[in-house]
């Protein structure tokens, strides 16, 4: 393993992070908050200063698949570490873990809190907070190699988003794939800018509209009010949020289509239509569901709509206490954590096109039991997939189950209700949010014990990441230095 | 489909079930319980009569893997219906779904009950519940091939015990599958023998032993107890029962591989390996866990491992009241629940057998994503495995998820606990019996919805055939007259 330039570009994200800390110091500074501004510059100090001197690291340039997955979780832990500083030095949350907690929750764009309430944050780390959640939505690693200069950047570069980007395919590597990892942050800018001005036309204050619109775009949930988007009585303003919850749920690939004019090949996105049905139908079941509870039929499917958005696409913003709603509405809520949103979204779960893909092999599979002389291969959006995305994404659900079931062992040592242990990690792992029972919209994470957190957090990496990265972490061959590929003895001898 | 080739194996289903009910109709005429005797004898009258006459039709003789599907599923189907009538026919349970729950999880060997209490049921029908569990346990076309002579034998054998076998696959065909069915069925027999027996040793009325017998080889766990073999207080005969649990859970390849002095296979077996490892390791576990419940911790360790060997195996009797566990043991027996017993067992659950292939899928693909020129297979007891195999047990994980989440989300409708909910069906997809809270081993299903019970026993069916016979079902080319194959004919107009 290649250490030395794992390192430097950690090196490159932590100078980034020390960066992006300027606009909530500033804020802070404004705003007279000196616990914060003090907080925010001591880790604005230590970032830099740390940063630089990783990036300087010399190393051999070459990045294979194993560099590629470490630089992408050993970054991401690196990261919450430095983001959680500013919680940490401010004193605003006392205990490290909490703060740490927190922080990855953010950067995974997950949103589970161990804050019982957060107005009583200063605006310099609530700003902070849901800055998190838009940085880590579109990847931190994406947004270096697209701004960053690099020397052997291609291949680099496709190692990296490989392990870093949701989904079971980054699709054929291209010349542009730097220009276009630009693109896509320009069109993840672009319609961030556009939530804020729809917020601000339906009077949302404007810090407000910031902080939501960061944390719509990352599929976040972190909040500044305490009753989350509930706190506002605007069916205007939580209707265009749930419509932006659903839209940055969407393959990102769609809306580059969208603007290269390439209608049919977004017409023939089998994932899309099927996100959208799946979003339809849960709207349409909770609503009839919930509605004997409700004075206001308009209102149930408001709720119901807001609610399947938020999970769908794993942000975790809500408008109800949907842990009072009746036992069909509330499993079908944790069916669509498991789903997800799209591939190359930046959302969360184990995503529509898996899904898709696992479906159409089971149905290949029951073809061959009854005919066992057929050939048959998964076709999606009419082109025939790869044989080893089929069992890329077969090993990804044997993952998921694995880590689901590990960490509800775990988890289940502190000894809440079944309810309670299984939804937090499934909200975690999932990079949603709230849960069930203690976890609900209207509890926290603040009653688990320290260990459990730490198990927690590391789902919420494991999720984020798409589990593969974080497992190699725990295999012995990412500890190994790396051995020169062997000549071919034998055939030497031989001529 | 040639679906007068199905009804004629039906017809040697229901014939053979009638004569199996005779024992149970003299246990009643002998105990001088003239409900119960009437009953029988009008059933088996009946099965006697209808069997026949779909014994006799004429069909072409050849099986295709979509006929033995169907035959299986259908089958089994078939035999529940016919195996409710002497509960309903007495009256002793007086509505039909309730009859037909019972008698489907009896032969599926669930041994989910409606029943609040079993002991005013009458000897005879007691004798035949449990009884159901002897012959689901090890399969019932099994069982027709292996007494009956039929004309083309071997072919549709193999499609047959396809269908029907649990596990990944019944491996290669030998000319003697016939005789070696019927040495499993020997083995079956000389092992219930010996319960009883060893029970008998430890006091155990008769009627008790032969019963609980019955019950523990199926893997079942109706009890003729109210408080299952919690009325037992002595811990002889628990440990005699929980050590055959475990016995019979394990792959009976295994003992014919004993009995031919096969040792090095036996020794070479993962499956059975990994089986003990893991009931080892959660009954350690539990039993540390529920130490402090317990004063004796001899005591808190032979439930333990009483509770373990009965969920892992999916027997589903019990010693205690589980549900009242901590947390983290209470996770531990869902996640037995899940796993099962071994593959061509008489258990039920996913199978040791393929977690162990799809723990190795997931190992190759980890090395694949990091190395992707390398070809990999997976290898079970040091052979390779065909990938097919694979591709197959991957394809069940998806079914097996996708219907649990249906019959869960259908199940929710009755609006119990969500531990409740989950738990049931997993209960019953597994073929366990008790699960968790209104369901737990001091509960029953008799609360839920005649809608509910007829999901959960469908669930019940799709374990025991283990999925695939029961979705071919659900599929359109299950009810289309089979196409006769194409001759290719542009090779000859090519010629």
């Amino acid at each position: 393993m290649n250490f030395r330039l794992i390192l430097r570009y950690i090196g490159y994200i932590v100078l980034m992070e020390g960066a992006f800390m300027i606009p909530a110091m500033l804020i802070s500074l404004f705003c007279d908050e000196r616990a914060s501004w003090v907080a925010f510059l001591a880790a604005i100090i230590l970032s830099v200063v740390i940063g630089f001197f990783l990036s300087r690291l010399r190393a051999d340039d070459t990045m294979h698949a194993r560099e590629g997955f470490a630089t992408v979780a050993l970054g991401w832990i690196v990261l919450s570490f430095f983001g959680a500083l500013p919680f940490f030095f401010s004193g605003a949350i006392p205990s490290f873990i909490d703060c740490w907690f927190e922080t990855v929750s953010g950067f995974t764009t997950t949103g589970a809190s161990i804050l019982p309430e957060v107005e009583s944050l200063s605006y310099g780390l609530l700003y902070w907070r849901c800055f998190t959640h838009w940085l880590g939505g579109m990847g931190v690693l994406v947004f270096v190699m697209a701004v960053i200069p690099l020397a052997k950047g291609s291949g680099n570069t496709y190692q990296l988003m490989r392990a870093e980007s949701p989904g079971p395919s980054v699709g054929k590597l291209t010349p542009t794939i730097r220009s276009m990892s630009r693109r896509l942050y320009e069109i993840y800018v672009a319609m961030t800018l556009l939530e804020i001005l729809l917020l601000l036309a339906g009077e949302m204050p404007l810090f407000e509209a910031v902080t939501h619109s960061f944390a719509t775009a990352g599929t976040g949930g972190f909040s500044v009010k305490n009753l989350s988007i509930g706190a506002y009585d605007s069916a205007y303003l939580q209707l265009v949020i749930a419509v932006f919850m659903a839209l940055f749920g969407v393959n990102f690939g769609v809306y580059y289509l969208l603007l290269t004019r390439q209608f049919r090949a977004v017409w023939k996105n089998e994932e899309v239509r099927v996100y959208g049905l799946i979003m339809l139908g849960a709207t349409l079941l909770i609503g009839i569901n919930i509605l004997p509870q409700y004075e206001n039929g308009g209102r149930a499917f408001l709720d119901s709509f807001f609610q399947v958005s938020s999970i769908m696409t794993t942000t975790g913003f809500s408008t109800a206490n949907f842990d009072m709603w009746p036992e069909l509405s509330r499993f079908l809520l944790v069916v669509l954590m498991l789903v997800g949103a799209c591939a190359s979204s930046t959302g969360g779960g184990i995503k529509v096109s898996r899904l898709i893909i696992l479906f159409k092999h089971l149905k290949n599979e029951m073809g061959a039991m009854l005919r066992p002389h057929s050939v048959r291969s998964v076709r999606v959006d009419g082109k025939k997939t790869d044989n080893g995305v089929v069992r890329a994404t077969t090993a990804f659900l044997v993952a998921y189950v694995f880590i689901c079931v590990i960490s509800m062992g775990l988890v289940a040592l502190d000894n809440f209700s079944q309810e309670t242990t299984v939804t937090a990690v499934l909200a975690c792992l999932n990079n949603i949010g709230p849960g069930l029972d203690l976890v609900g919209p209207m509890g926290n994470f603040s009653s688990f014990s320290g260990f459990s957190k730490f198990i927690l957090s590391l789902d919420m990496l494991f999720g984020r990441l798409e589990i593969f990265p974080m497992l190699f972490l725990f295999t012995p061959a990412a500890w190994k230095k790396a051995k020169r590929p062997r000549k071919n003895r034998m055939m030497g001898t031989l001529e």
